[in-house]
């Protein structure tokens, strides 16, 4: 009984926590972005004008009944982003006034003709036009800048041909509502363009900016995690730490496609940055974009070589660690760079690939070449690691590799293990395979050093994508006529 | 003249051509897809059927005015597929209901207030609850669930609201509106469940299995064209074709997040494959898309292998073609496998992942260790290669590497060549940048061998990964009560 009671209080204190989660989530939030509070009390504003259309007796005697479709219409309409909003108003009005014209000149046919004929007349349009309609929508350019005037092309179309059926004066009811709709998209256009506009173009700016910094910071928490010398398991939740921010650096990145385009998309429609008839190069943005993610898949590979099945022991790795681990702090020097300079809105400085990325490759290059040895396989690789450890007094911290047994044995030991397998039930069968195929994979080991090698040329290859990043930056600065690179420090 | 004549004439011409084109991507959509066609049909059909609620007599007398709202609503809610009519619909009605509960509620308190204040009182509670909908549509999950029925709420409160000031019996035109929106969705969703149906479940299932095949052929073309002899130039074209093959295949699995997820939600409403009172696992299919996509990572780095400024010489990478060519093909055969049986609704072949493989990774491991000079660095690289061609008797089309000059040479002229060059303006500098570090970087080339390393080491980290993807079918397949694997040929 007292067990039923606490479970039930329990129960009741969870639920009571409901409400306070929920609080402390819209919270949240609205301080991450605070022009999230600002765009809803906007729109709570522009109901609220616009229902005083209904609510005032002058202004109900100019407008009527038909003040509800501006109400409509500001429900509908006002979004976000003054480029969204610009866009779906354009939109709506160009379907509007589309589907009037054709409306009236249907009605204008159909008039001629008797009351019955006439119904059929009516129906089959509504048919034709449907099937067209909703058939040009899949055309990949409409679909793209036009899907919302298409289906309120639709919507009005319907609306007025179907009553015209049983209206009089279709042309009065039509003129009415385009005035009311009227006046619903310039409320919405005053909240969004005039009183603290939201601009696509602005967050698209910001976004490039951000996934600069982002992939900076990825790439760095790479190479350091990599060459971390830290016992594994002791600090796995700080590794955890690190290897989550590096997935959330280079996702940010991978993931902005979508986000990207729709930003271009609406930015184009916004009238802001179009000063000197010059179009704002919004596509250079997302192509930009487009050259962060291909830059972006290295940053994931590097990633990879974190994750893989086959490591290069910790202590050959170290070997590496300083010329690597430069290379990487100069091409995140330089992503910071170009970050700052598309944030200011400057061109980028002509030395940002400084000699200092150059001389840390260089290093690099000579730090391989100096230990050949590591390149024979791994037992030579230990042998010279030995060698390498009591010529240079390597730090005490540094473990040895274990010597792995042979592959080829290791392989055929697994196949006389499986051999007899076969004769057992299919399901067991199936239990134990993933297992041994990553026994198999891991003790296929080829030179120990391979892995690393793959990870060195993951850095050099890295460098070459980031003159593609550069040169796309230079571009857009050019296009977007970004102020001339003078020298002097940016106040951030 | 003439000319101008030839001018206007060849305009003509071109504009003459426009709907010739036009029309040609109209029917060409039509064909890609012919359910397109009938999805638009379906949409002309349900226009017409509602518009009879306003045409014929008799329904008209039942429905009256408010027949638009029919009309309206089909416009908006008949979707492509069949869980996205369902998820419109539903959230469409519930939208409505509790705008209007909401609505009656705030119309029973204002009624006992006089006129003027009435307004206020009215005009207060549409700003409130615009800011407040606003604001929740801001929350994620209501975002991925609710947007749209959060949205109607708005609209429908906003309506009856608004309108409930000038109207006496409010209740009844609220019946009957919600009425003829009932109306309107039972047509919708008579359309598109019960005739021809498109579901959005069929779509995913598709597309994983056509990701699946594309990862395929993209691994092997990649792998075909790393080690393909022919000579670069002569046959550019051709290896153009090739790369937009491979670029094609990892790209579609790339770019498939937000359609997955779309198709996935969509298809959580559809009411086909939840017999047995058991969900269908559609996050499942997002899951393994996920995998994918990360399998999907190492296809794009082995092909910025293929376009990686620096290169192993192409004699050098002949020599391990057969090995990696076996276990690209492998690979395939394993995800072309696992693609067949997810088509065909059946569980995983327990042996998918078979020897061949095996032996092919353990052939690959047997060729690089029988050729451990190939690390010691470029110049004894072409000695061995030079030996190993006596020893061998090699095809005489194998070119040997032309020797390069010593690096650090080649960086210190960089250096020197960049002194006088600071003197000269920053215009020039910057335009001789990006040449002077490629330059710089394919020159840093380190162990001629060290890209092949790192194209060996993600073949190697292919077959790692391809195993999580093994796993994630399996999962499916257990999750969605695939029909057992049974060893019999599937007919396809």
């Amino acid at each position: 009984m007292q067990k039923g009671s606490e479970v039930a209080k329990n129960t009741m204190i969870k639920i009571g926590k409901v409400p306070a989660s929920a609080c402390k989530t819209l919270l949240k939030l609205g301080r991450d972005d605070p022009r999230r509070v600002i765009h809803s009390l906007k729109v709570g504003t522009a109901l609220t004008l616009v229902s005083f259309l209904y609510l005032l007796e002058p202004l109900f005697e100019g407008v009527g009944q038909n003040a509800m479709w501006a109400v409509m219409t500001v429900v509908v309409v006002l979004e976000f982003t003054a480029g969204a909003t610009l866009c779906k108003g354009l939109n709506r009005g160009l379907g509007t006034i589309c589907a009037a014209s054709l409306a009236f000149f249907i009605e204008f046919v159909a008039e001629k003709t008797g009351h019955k004929s006439r119904a059929v007349f009516i129906g089959t349009s509504v048919c034709v036009v449907g099937f067209t309609a909703t058939y040009l929508r899949f055309v990949p350019y409409i679909k793209k800048n036009y899907d919302y005037g298409v289906l309120i092309f639709l919507l009005t179309f319907g609306l007025i041909t179907v009553s015209s059926y049983r209206v009089e004066n279709v042309l009065n009811i039509a003129r009415e509502r385009i005035y009311t709709i009227a006046i619903g998209c310039s409320i919405c256009l005053l909240m969004s363009l005039l009183i603290l506009p939201n601009w696509s173009g602005e967050d698209l700016h910001c976004s490039t900016v951000s996934k600069l910094e982002a992939l900076a910071r990825s790439i760095e928490a790479c190479v350091s995690d990599y060459f971390s010398d830290k016992d594994k398991e002791v600090i796995e939740e700080e590794a955890e730490t690190a290897r989550d921010s590096i997935y959330r650096g280079y996702r940010a990145v991978m993931d902005s496609k979508s986000t990207d385009e729709n930003l271009a998309h609406f930015a184009n429609w916004e009238p802001r940055f179009s000063k000197n008839c010059h179009r704002y190069p919004w596509h250079l943005y997302v192509k930009l974009g487009g050259v962060l993610r291909h830059f972006g898949y290295i940053a994931v590979a590097l990633h990879g070589c974190l994750e893989s099945e086959i490591q290069t022991p910790r202590s050959v790795r170290s070997l590496f660690r300083d010329p690597c681990t430069r290379v990487a702090t100069e091409v995140s020097k330089v992503l910071l760079e170009l970050g700052t300079s598309i944030k200011n809105r400057r061109r980028v400085s002509p030395d940002v690939l400084s000699d200092n990325l150059h001389k840390a490759l260089h290093d690099l290059d000579i730090a391989i070449k100096s230990q050949p040895r590591l390149f024979l396989g791994s037992n030579s690789a230990n042998n010279m690691l030995a060698n390498w450890k009591n010529d240079k007094e390597m730090s005490p911290r540094v473990t040895l590799p274990s010597v792995k047994t042979d592959v080829s044995a290791l392989l055929s030991e697994l196949r006389n293990k499986k051999v007899p397998e076969q004769s057992k039930d299919s399901k067991e069968r199936k239990q134990l395979r993933p297992t041994l195929s990553k026994l198999a994979i891991t003790s296929l080991e080829f030179s120990e050093a391979l892995p690393f090698a793959a990870f060195a040329s993951l850095l050099v290859e890295m460098v070459a994508r980031l003159d593609l990043v550069i040169e796309h930056v230079e571009e857009l600065g050019k296009a977007a006529n970004f102020k001339e690179f003078t020298g002097i420090k940016d106040d951030l």
